[in-house]
């Protein structure tokens, strides 16, 4: 790929680190699924191929005319979610529904797996010193947890249940943590996540295979049952036991992609009025509450990532192995500044 | 059964009419669902055999101790909802949700379905002159709908798509008519039931074999979505008809009983940030908005009514004949008060 030139309101970017998405895998196993292939996407204009790589930070090294917000030398992140401006949807401040919908890094428009990409500049969000750039990579996915728990309308002084501990559900974990929530039940079978989710502030953690999650729930939350359940696992029981597990007009978020249908009774959620929603992405608002925390949280934010490798080992150390090969990685970064040599599993 | 008497706090009523509940159906054909078999329930202290009926209005014939709102002779529908006072969901006003839910004719403590009932003063809504026994046993069934249509959020000027139009859709449709929606599609198989739709209020009827729900429900929407469905069908498409046909961030409320569980695929919720939630029964403002909606509608609701039975045939022309015989009936009403030869077919 040519190496791409500012255009008014957009900004040039050093690529400092990338992040490599669930969502990433499953359009590069299963897709595609949001990468447009036929028609041109109506806020990029591209179709395939793109660019891919959506969680990115890294230094400005170039503006275009008109951009006032950031200047060369800053650090900054990318807020991927493009939005239109202009629809009903982003009329109500519900950007991140928009009816044109797209993400930097994968509908088009440039995206991080690259040396530079350039990015409109309202995407952007300024990185203090606390955060580097592998760091900053994490802010995307932080924003998701953000949105989540905010649409889940949990309090301080609630109780929750987060079902799955990979990158988002732990994302979920500190937002929690952020708003005040003292009360996590996090749901995981890998040992490992369990272990990390404890770091991150989850209060109780258990194997869905040896323990019944609507039993610890409610031991946890004196009997009331949690008051938002977050679905970051999309596994066979988890819809039925975050129905269970909550209290009468309880949120369940449902976060995760789902690979197919689930069988599922809506009956279920008439005897506590239970509210089953969808959180898709953030907005502006999240990502800047993100920022904020990452920014007193960055040592713990850092053991999410368990590799760094170079732009030239993307597919064989990156896609393949996080879609074919047994690991135990939580969140691999792709510096495009590293040699290939320099793949290696990060400190933590 | 013997004649039942006043306790403490309880009126005793001469049953006027009582109302056959799809409810019913369900215990009598699949059950028992509700009737507390082998404990006796929470809140009445009853196992089965118990009376059955929770849709009645009828005449107070005498007071208990310490009964100060109603007199004998007062005019009544009841509200069949039982709970607790205690519980968290008590504690919020969640009444319909108390954690010891009870429906009088469904978990003891008497029912509609008799000569005379013996009900707690607390649920109790005196009726005027406008409301008639018959349409006061079409209460319940209403305040269902206003519960249903105050959880979705619909308000004036958003267009709302009901899925099914037996009495619980059709009371939906009035209760959007009370809110001041203008733009109501039903979706209904029944060209009975169709046309009553229109009666009631309805702006677009289709029957979903021969057209879109989804393409109707925007092109009835200036390609918006409807703002709230409510899914009173329990039909192998319906949920799915629905989350395609809401705007971003709508609501749909599910007040069906499904019979088993149906694929459904959580992700679809994710694109718009799609609500589902479930709606049970009502609280007092509820059967109170209800009431007040009634006086002024009493004409329409009486359409609802498509045969009035006498008690002793309340199974044969009733349960047997709604369960397990081809019919066109929408509300079968008993009125203990007939004589058996009275079955017919209402004017409506």
């Amino acid at each position: 790929m040519p190496e791409p030139g500012v255009r008014p309101g957009t900004v040039k970017i050093q690529v400092g680190a990338a992040g490599i998405c669930g969502s990433d895998i499953h359009e590069y196993v299963g897709g595609p699924i949001s990468v447009p292939m036929s028609s041109p996407h109506p806020l990029t204009g591209e179709t395939a191929p793109v660019v891919f790589g959506h969680e990115l930070a890294g230094t400005v090294t170039e503006i275009g005319p008109g951009v006032t917000r950031v200047d060369v030398g800053d650090r900054v992140a990318v807020n991927a979610a493009l939005s239109c401006g202009r629809c009903d949807s982003c009329a109500h401040g519900w950007t991140n529904v928009c009816r044109s919908i797209g993400f930097h890094g994968v509908t088009g428009g440039g995206g991080g797996f690259a040396a530079f990409d350039v990015v409109p500049e309202s995407n952007l969000h300024r990185l203090p010193d606390e955060i580097s750039d592998e760091v900053g990579a994490l802010l995307e996915p932080l924003a998701t947890g953000f949105h989540a728990v905010d649409l889940s309308g949990a309090r301080q002084g609630d109780g929750v249940l987060v079902l799955g501990a990979g990158p988002v559900g732990l994302m979920v974990v500190l937002a929690c943590v952020a708003a005040g929530i003292e009360n996590i039940v996090v749901v995981e079978p890998s040992a490992t996540r369990r272990s990390l989710a404890a770091v991150f502030g989850a209060t109780r953690c258990l194997d869905p295979r040896t323990e019944s999650v609507v039993d610890v729930t409610h031991n946890e939350t004196r009997g009331h049952g949690a008051a938002a359940a977050f679905d970051a696992a999309a596994a066979p029981t988890s819809l039925a036991d975050a129905v269970a597990s909550t209290r009468p007009r309880g949120t369940i978020v449902n976060i995760a992609a789902w690979e197919k249908p689930t069988p599922f009774d809506p009956t279920t959620l008439l005897f506590r009025e239970t509210l089953l929603r969808g959180s898709l992405a953030y907005t502006v608002g999240d990502f800047d509450r993100g920022v904020a925390f990452a920014a007193d949280h960055a040592a713990t934010l850092e053991r999410l990532i368990t590799r760094v490798i170079g732009l030239d080992d993307v597919i064989t150390e990156g896609f393949d192995r996080l879609a074919f090969e047994r690991h135990d990685d939580i969140k691999v970064l792709v510096r495009p500044g590293a040699a290939p040599s320099a793949a290696s599993t990060a400190a933590g």
